[in-house]
């Protein structure tokens, strides 16, 4: 009987349930493998009091130094669950230098160090494989990778980021972006510090990966416009469904096309407001879903949990697996191409446009509004001033037609250098 | 360089689009494999006519008859998308006789040979891929296989037929059902026959198929409750959004459990009424979508097209590139395991129940029907009775606790013995 011996790095909830998954389902592995999937070494600062919790055997290996053990351990596939991005860099490019397979479900990791961890598994005939490391649970990078190879991919439209959905959705229920962050951190979802998920900085990554799947290339984290929800209030998620009949989610997207020989991609992340009935609207609470846009198959949607410890143990098992029947079979390690990756003119992107403003309540104020958006050729399609009583300033939602991100954000930059607008406003996507 | 070749039996829409993608993609398909993929076959009734429309080169061979080329054809991959039972099931064994690989989207052929086809293929070491199958283009089987390998899956809840779909959602919208069929007709969509769909058939056969694959036991098409939405009107969709904020949607769900050794199952197919903040209330128009619900990543959906030539001819290269991938790699065979599945007794499965009745205006015939209901133990959540000018019977809408199916059904039966309750009814399953 063939045995595959497996190491993890990183005992945290992701890998304890990784590791308690793994022996859990050892028999059905076994099965559909031919071959049991053992786990011959674990690392974690606190190996010994971990590894007795688990209580795994005396014969497996422990490390309290992750890189002692991608240098030393004898496993065919090394999983890194560790978190953070230098020790899990060298980690990898340790294991990968071995010729060793290696799960990860690090976005930071991938999506800042793209060239050097794909090239490390490219130039050591080395697997790599990354499930979780984008929407959790949901087999996404799979799919991309086996299921649309007949197909083409044109595009993606993913909430990937569980937080910022979490308060964009229940403020459609009422709840405030504060109140609903301190729900969020309450249920232990969301992150003490959210900025990077408030910011967008955490689905960036993650379009940063998903890009590097389907291209090859890589879409370097702050190369692309990226827009957090800092700015969205109660007061537009109440709009956009009371006037508009929309709602708004953070919207990670890429367009692909082919020029030539290299690959070109538009890229951003930014709050966007969707019709009710689009697919992305239905996506509450903590969920994540990716939209793929292919040539033959049209649209589709995956649907899950983003992150969490089982979420993503299932998907770093999924993993294990896949590389597994395809190191008992002798399959050749598919290379990700290092693809140079061209990079679209975010300018020239275009869409309808939301404005919100805070408008001094002085005659010629809307006027001088409307002209700053004449003068960038951005046409109106909708605008909106409710009468408030008692105040000096007012809010003004404006909708354009649609016009390219370049000319809206000079127009807005007008606007903003207005004497009657004041600085808090909120500037939104719309798409069709 | 290596060369794969395919054969393709069955040049019609799906056929054609098939072939094309497969030509249209050579290149990639080539990089991604290291080897060529070469049609070197194809059969059809019209096989001259069709090879010429697509201008395949004269080095392929052209067959009449599908199971010669099956017989003969020096062939690594055999994709059948002919449609039909008897010659697909002979096709189909004949390549697995020989231990060629088949490819089908056939859900019939499946549903009704499960244990004939996928035996031939184990005892032959034959490879065996069916994606196009179930959801058209949607990667469901390809998840269920590789993806969830490390995690359990619990069941999944689908909506698999496009033409049921498009009536009930755009029931939404105020059409009849007849209205909406004739719609769905003209866009191409809906058989001119829909009995198949609309009686839920259809999806009966697909669900067979998803339950072959997650447990490789024989889920026989007419061994489970599969009832259609023939009773569903216009009155029960309105009722169902104004008065209990829910939807409509014909679901096919499975519930796995294991008894010792072997598989059971609990299989249906009905209409069901769900809260319209569910994922798969969100699901419109023809679209088809997949609830599969796992330990440990929880609940997930895979959302897409259904049906139609680029969805299927999609999926059915994405198991064309993955058999090539294990045939290069020299993989074993997966071989779905022969297991006996035991069916859970269907009255068993529990849910809230919806009940439309037409009801004489007598004095006492609400009493009855709730007598009835009480006698089998089916608890009333809600009772609705809109007074109806002019006529001698008025419609009469119950909402049932959660009870056993076969409670349910018996109290039916009661009720549909009453003297003063005619015979037009719709029943329901309401899902949590």
């Amino acid at each position: 009987m063939n045995v595959l011996n497996v190491a993890v790095a990183g005992l945290g909830t992701v890998g304890r349930e990784a590791v308690r998954l793994l022996r859990a389902r050892r028999a059905e592995l076994k099965e559909r493998l031919g071959a049991e999937l053992r786990i011959s070494a674990v690392a974690d600062n606190d190996v010994r009091r971990e590894a007795k919790a688990l209580g795994l055997a005396a014969n497996v290996f422990r490390y309290k130094d992750p890189l002692e053990m991608a240098r030393r351990a004898e496993a065919d596939i090394f999983v890194e669950l560790m978190g953070g991005f230098e020790t899990p860099r060298r980690f990898a490019l340790a294991a990968l230098g071995r010729g060793k397979a290696v799960v990860t479900a690090n976005k930071r990791l991938l999506a800042h160090a793209w060239p050097e961890i794909t090239g490390a598994a490219r130039d050591n005939g080395a697997r790599l494989a990354f499930e979780g490391s984008v929407a959790g649970g949901i087999p996404v990078l799979r799919a991309l990778e086996l299921s649309f190879s007949g197909d083409r991919v044109l595009g993606v439209d993913g909430i990937l980021n569980g937080t910022t959905n979490y308060i964009l959705s229940r403020g459609e229920e009422g709840l405030s972006p504060e109140a609903a962050l301190k729900e969020a951190q309450a249920l232990g979802f969301a992150e003490k510090d959210p900025a990077m998920d408030v910011s967008g900085q955490d689905a960036a990554q993650k379009l940063s990966v998903l890009a590097g799947l389907v291209t090859g290339g890589w879409l370097k984290p702050n190369s692309f416009p990226v827009n957090g929800i800092e700015d969205v209030s109660s007061r537009d998620i109440a709009f956009a469904r009371e006037r508009l009949g929309m709602t708004i989610r953070l919207i990670a997207s890429l367009r692909f096309a082919t020029n030539g020989a290299s690959p070109s991609v538009d890229a951003s992340v930014t709050p966007t407001l969707l019709k009710l009935s689009h697919p992305l609207a239905a996506v509450r609470r903590q969920y994540n879903a990716l939209m793929v846009h292919t040539a033959s198959a049209g649209d589709l949607m995956f649907y899950g949990k983003g992150a969490g410890a089982g979420p993503t143990a299932s998907a770093v098992l999924g993993d294990v697996f896949v590389l597994s029947r395809d190191i008992l079979g002798g399959l050749p390690p598919r290379a990700l191409a290092a693809r140079k990756l061209a990079l679209a003119s975010p300018d020239l992107a275009s869409s309808g446009w939301y404005l919100r403003l805070d408008v001094l309540d002085k005659p010629g104020a809307l006027a001088r509004i409307a002209d700053a958006l004449g003068r960038e050729k951005v046409s109106i399609a909708a605008i909106h001033q409710d009468p408030v009583a008692g105040r000096r300033s007012v809010p003004v939602m404006i909708v354009s037609h649609p016009a390219p991100r370049g000319d809206f954000n000079r127009a807005r930059k007008r606007i903003m250098a207005l004497s009657s607008v004041r600085p808090e406003h909120c500037a939104m996507r719309i798409m069709d």
